[in-house]
């Protein structure tokens, strides 16, 4: 895996517009399931089947420090990232109790927490004990944000070869709407201003210190916004590296991938700068009460599924949001037609 | 069952306010679920739980034919809804579909559908076989809406006597937009153009049809809007008044409703004006593509949880959305505290 990027094929066009004929013969009035109906198309277009499956879907929780926290841009204190970690291992955080709903494989990988975690429970993967601080110098090396994408790689093959037939990546680190943020305003050129919301708990003096924190980065670190390596190196993390090496490889597996909220997204914005392919496997599970999130998604050109306020991450947005494409393939898997089931649709078309 | 609308408790409020605060205890930042803690908060004060369920979930799908049928104002022809009801018994249509997948008791029952059925499958409760025809002369009679409403009560009845723990009232029944448009026109005022769409699929000169026949039916029926029993017998639909009263119902019951599109929202719009305290046991499923329904929703101060561009009907966008309720039960039921999990929230409040 020298090469950061696999190699991606474009969804099968045939096989999706033999399903959008078919949706037709179904008992309903043709497009009457609105966007059901447009992700059985995509879904079918992305795996090459008529009959498209998802389930089960693997959920791979990401987790990594950012030694930006010590600029005390996050509501949570560092040490909380670990904690949170032992919380997925004991099945008590929000992506557990979601997950089990849904029948996901759920790993948690360890790509660069700082601190001591518990013996089990979790894929050890670490690069290094969480970011550099960004605020004074690179985020990582370019070499680290390569091995990240590689562990992140690695995490989709796995849940590839244990069966999982969708992919979702979540995260879980303290202070990383902080580097997402950052990458977001290197990625799109937007303003700091219009990116940086609460995240899990800012306002006031201490939204507007983080919004002071991510212009001196920027400044500072002079990332090169055509390069998307740099940009994850100099301002980046750990997991939002590993999520985006876990897009790639999962697309390269013809794997339909749902995407999470804004830690998420500005990961699947970067994968899609390293490998313009990755796009199309793309589904955007919900569309996140942080502010960038907005302008990540219009960057993706993304419409997502789900609009709830939700601002937690772990990948909890996207598991919400997996039923819908579980029903699209019972629609089209279990539903009868006009002709089997003797319904008139002689005035309909 | 004289009186058609049974008594009716407030939610409580204390429980409601208990769990709310339960919430914050729970390892995620306060509110960053977002509209699932919302629920949460409002199945508690539904159901008087701290701990709500709302599974099984009751899916009732009300059949019954509309005179004005025979006006053009539907694509389908009027036997398409017999052919439905066979395809619902056979368990081939998206209602059975997504019913399956959620784990509902899915009852079909026959209200007013003008033709032969299949002999088994169904719940017989026929008011009469079908409506007459608004655009010439009134839906039906005042006794028949009272017998329609009764036999919706009867429905949800059944729903919480074999344990359902939420309903979702559906409907099928060709021209059955037009009986809704012309009622919330009546209820509302909105202008009939407002409120027209496609419905399940006429355009261009057939809608403008749709229009002028609402509109004609408007001025002769000369509904009373303040009395909802005299619009729904000039106006309505033996579905509609059904679904009302199946809402009424399960609301005495304490069990919280999943409300679905437009015809649904219509028939909860007309139980409100029945009895205001049904009110907040409606939780609505998602916003349809058909024009009226947001007029419908804003009517009610309603902000549905999906918005898919929807428009079947049959309950099908409230079981697609029923997951999210379940999610809602399962975080307070299943997440860790902050204290159990070890997780420090210091900063957090």
């Amino acid at each position: 895996m020298n090469d950061p990027v696999p190699s991606i094929a474009l969804p099968d066009s045939a096989c999706a517009e033999r399903v959008g004929h078919y949706l037709d013969t179904l008992t309903k009035p043709p497009g009457s399931l609105g966007r059901l109906e447009a992700l059985a198309v995509t879904l079918a277009g992305l795996t090459g089947e008529d009959f498209p499956g998802v389930t089960p879907p693997g959920v791979v929780v990401f987790a990594a420090d950012h030694g930006v926290a010590e600029e005390g841009v996050s509501a949570f204190p560092q040490a909380v990232t670990a904690q949170m970690v032992a919380n997925f291992v004991a099945g008590g955080a929000a992506i557990n109790v979601f997950s089990r709903r849904i029948g996901a494989r759920l790993e948690v990988v360890d790509v660069g927490v700082a601190s001591e975690l518990p013996p089990g429970g979790i894929v050890r993967d670490r690069v290094r004990p969480g970011t550099a601080n960004l605020a004074r110098e690179d985020a990582m090396s370019r070499d680290e944000a390569l091995a990240a994408i590689a562990a992140g790689r690695r995490a989709a093959r796995r849940a590839a070869e244990a069966g999982c037939r969708c992919l979702i990546a979540g995260e879980m680190g303290i202070a990383n709407t902080t580097a997402s943020s950052a990458m977001l305003a290197a990625l799109t050129g937007a303003p700091v201003a219009e990116l940086v919301g609460p995240g899990t708990g800012m306002a006031g003096e201490a939204l507007a210190h983080k919004r002071t924190v991510i212009e001196a980065a920027l400044a500072e670190r002079g990332p090169d916004p055509a390069d998307p390596l740099d940009l994850l190196a100099r301002l980046g993390g750990l997991e939002i590296a590993a999520m985006a090496g876990a897009y790639l490889e999962a697309a390269a597996r013809r794997l339909p991938i749902l995407v999470d909220g804004f830690i998420a997204t500005v990961a699947a914005l970067t994968a899609c700068r390293l490998e313009p392919a990755l796009r199309p496997y793309l589904i955007f599970g919900h569309r996140s009460h942080e502010p960038g999130h907005r302008v990540a998604l219009e960057a993706l050109g993304a419409e997502p599924l789900l609009d709830l306020d939700l601002r937690l991450g772990e990948g909890t947005g996207a598991v919400l949001a997996f039923p819908l494409l579980e029903a699209a393939t019972a629609m089209l898997a279990e539903m009868a037609t006009f002709g089997a089931a003797g319904v008139d649709d002689s005035q309909a078309s």
